[in-house]
């Protein structure tokens, strides 16, 4: 027997694509854009990244440059929650705070609008996907450093083997779609 | 007598935030992310500009990178379209065609996943600004590469004084939300 969601989570999965040696030889890189380009797994993902956060009073959805912004809106317009973009440095055009992450070699940083969040908000950090979790690490620093309470974290695919998950803020609720 | 459409439309207005000086000195920058952040005109932004193209068979909206991403999901989404990217180069990971726009000085290119479009496909151009147009065009000549119709263009803003609509294909639909 296999229920909805479980069919539904299949059928995204046949909707994402392996593209051999990118961005670098020996990584296989997973590509959403299949996913994005089928209107009906379209829906699909952003009705299933929601499910877990409705009655749970979102206030934000913060999602993540580039690829956190596709279903960050329309995730954020599911939970009739706004929307907070968090960019790569000097792209947000007014006053901001950033936080600095580790890479493999080196560091790298993002930064969020320092007037974006009011305390006390109850915050859904969003991405495409979980790798390190370096970067879902920094947002979560962000999103406190302005007083907000991040409650959740929303993924549509998790690369399991690199351990993102111990980086994410203990006892929020982890939505992750689809498991690698 | 104001009727609906204009009082929403001057509420998005409202929600628009002159940065001056940004990205350089003397330009004035027209912030849409606290348009995003209120849930109400998130929502209102997204179904106004969905509005002139329901029932027009809209198969495809094409977004750019990053700020066409944040509402051409959105849009894909109200008019149970799909979504599909085009992106700065070597972001996207499978195979791609490319076109070069010029810039105030010298070009840029855009890229376009080379199987995301199936000729005869009816596609509208997203971005979150119209400016010269020169990004916009260059979607064109992607969509158009690859056997796509492009059927109409939607823009949040519009710079009027650097008179982009004369780059966008003659006979298509154009809905821009709000016009300076």
């Amino acid at each position: 027997m296999i229920n909805f969601e479980e069919s539904a989570l299949n059928f995204l999965r046949q909707n994402i694509r392996d593209i051999p040696d990118f961005p670098k030889p020996g990584i296989i890189f997973k590509d959403i854009t299949p996913l994005l380009k089928n209107p009906d797994t379209l829906n699909l993902t952003s009705r299933l990244l929601a499910k877990p956060f409705l009655n749970k009073n979102v206030d934000l959805i913060v999602g993540l440059e580039s690829r956190g912004f596709l279903f960050g809106t329309t995730l954020a317009m599911d939970l009739h929650a706004g929307f907070v973009p968090i960019r790569k440095p000097n792209k947000l055009p007014g006053e901001t705070v950033s936080a600095t992450y580790q890479l493999e070699y080196g560091t790298d940083s993002v930064e969020i609008h320092a007037d974006s969040i009011i305390k006390g908000n109850r915050v859904v950090i969003h991405d495409d996907l979980i790798a390190t979790g370096g970067t879902a690490s920094a947002a979560t620093k962000l999103v406190e450093k302005l007083g907000g309470e991040v409650i959740g974290y929303s993924f549509i695919l998790e690369l399991t083997f690199l351990g993102g998950m111990k980086n994410l803020k203990e006892g929020a609720l982890i939505n992750t779609l689809l498991k690698y």
